[in-house]
């Protein structure tokens, strides 16, 4: 068909060029960094390399887009999770407003801990205590109401360090990253101990994650009609503990495909890492190592929140890509 | 730059003409039906005009890519259900191929039944009964080895009447209508009381969705580490049943947004329908209703399987399409 519309060789050299042209305003420059905030060392090139071997055709390590699945932990690994999770400041706010509905808090733990400010006393007891606090400030209302008052607060509380909306709290090189990966064919999903509804009222936004690629830990919830309305009631029990071997049956049963890269930052992230990087073919296990105090937090081993007395370990022992905040990351958080 | 790009007058038409033939040639001819087996009538208008309504820019319908998620049930809606679910025929031929194993089933209901070949009997004591078959027939290996073994039974097995495998038996007016809706931006998912792992070892091949948007009931799972290698056993407990209220709360749990289309087949589909024509702006609800014996099969008031005792009546009274499968459709299943 080409030959018969273009008579003449000149015709036919500017359609070439044409279409040569239509090609390249279309495709981001080769040229262009699509990690500036990384910079330049092993754990650039081990991204980057990944991603070359998976998306060239006709090789053997070659991955059809569809099966490009890459699981993100979320607090620590994509924004800051210290001193406390956002999820839990968020938490804490929701019981000092809900307790003149609930006086029997004064005398109760861990609501009377929180509510004299003794986040500590608080959470001495444990997980358990922190489940009981979500359960009961994450219930009583349905899921639309509840996603438009995490939506609010995360928007317009701001933390204490950065002086900054919490939504906003988000890495940088991660972003990058994120970006980088869809552009090569990449679905991008996370997979967080937080809670999935509370992660949605901020991830399309911040991250560009849809909310059918949020996958986290969640509470009971109650279909029911209000006279002709139906609604869904969010109830205070939890039903998905989305962490450490949850993790990995949460990617079956909600993906139902082994993830080819996998990100996370703590031991909660271990099973994901370890389910991913046993996959055949060519396959990325990164771990991000908080190690700069100065522009961050620097924890690790016997940390409370994002502990990693294991898969630091794990990570060194099985070659996994092991990122230095300080020496990998030339910025922290987005401009504002 | 286009103009010093083109010197000539010619070569600027030449180019012009280039661009307009490219664009033609990777947008799909307007004036194609897309929907050949559906005839022309009220279900198939309502369609249209539903997905004229919510991709035309700039009106007040308009639905934004991200947000057109439409959601269908599997069994009787886009493959057939009778005269037993598909899954049960595998369950029972798991049962025949495992019953060696298994000494104690001769005399323990209701397998003994399904060794007779005796099904009525076996279902006799409901969904109970079914449940336990399931979770007995679909447990006790790695999710991995389930799935080869369903895949191999999907592809190979025929059914008695259509004498075609059971992964062919899909309806070809809803596999045109699911590529109508993906052409119009809409992320289409599956929503079925189905299980999800056996749903996924041929929806991608049958009909385009991938394994993360096909959600099901399911059984536990458990991660363990066998020497070095990670792995998932199905373990023989039911966890997730997706029917009814529950196929809202799945979708509220795993797609986290309202669907504005929905297409189900039975009463197991109202409260799904009911929760996506709830909501705010154009919604369709859509029931398909099996009332061809000669080519299908009739059936809905009183039946066991795919049974519309109340949906159908609440389909008229709240104007949903209800899809004639005799009169509407001018095929069933696909040309082999």
């Amino acid at each position: 068909m080409a030959r018969s519309l273009f008579r003449s060789t000149s015709a036919r050299a500017v359609a070439a060029f044409t279409i040569a042209w239509l090609i390249a305003a279309t495709t981001p420059a080769a040229a262009q960094d699509p990690l500036p905030s990384w910079n330049n060392g092993a754990s650039k090139q081990a991204i980057t390399a990944f991603v070359g071997r998976v998306t060239r055709a006709g090789t053997p390590d070659f991955v059809p887009v569809a099966q490009r699945i890459a699981t993100f932990d979320n607090d620590g690994t994509l924004w800051v999770e210290q001193p406390l999770y956002t999820q839990f400041e968020f938490a804490i706010d929701r019981v000092k407003l809900q307790a003149a509905a609930h006086p029997e808090w004064k005398n109760t733990e861990p609501f009377a801990s929180l509510l004299d400010g003794n986040v500590g006393q608080a959470l001495a007891s444990g997980e358990e205590s922190l489940l009981q606090v979500l359960a009961a400030t994450h219930s009583g209302m349905t899921t639309e109401a509840y996603e438009r008052i995490a939506r609010e607060w995360l928007k317009t509380k701001r933390d204490a360090r950065f002086k900054r909306p919490y939504s906003t709290l988000v890495y940088q090189p991660m972003l990058e990253l994120l970006n980088y990966l869809r552009a090569n064919g990449f679905k991008t999903f996370i997979v967080s101990g937080g809670g999935v509804e509370f992660m949605r009222a901020y991830a399309e936004e911040a991250y560009g994650i849809p909310p059918e690629q949020v996958i986290g830990s969640s509470g009971r919830l109650k279909y029911q009609l209000r006279g002709d309305v139906p609604e869904l009631l969010k109830l205070p029990a939890v039903d998905v503990v989305n962490d450490k071997e949850g993790k990995v049956v949460s990617i079956q049963k909600v993906i139902g495909r082994r993830p080819i890269a996998a990100f996370g930052n703590s031991d909660g992230d271990l099973q994901m890492l370890e389910w991913t990087a046993a996959g055949k073919g060519a396959r990325l296990a990164l771990l991000v190592h908080h190690d700069d105090e100065t522009r961050e937090w620097a924890y690790d081993r016997g940390s409370k929140i994002g502990g990693l007395d294991k898969a630091l370990d794990v990570a060194t022992a099985k070659k996994w890509v092991v990122v230095s905040m300080k020496n990998d990351w030339n910025a922290i958080l987005p401009k504002q």
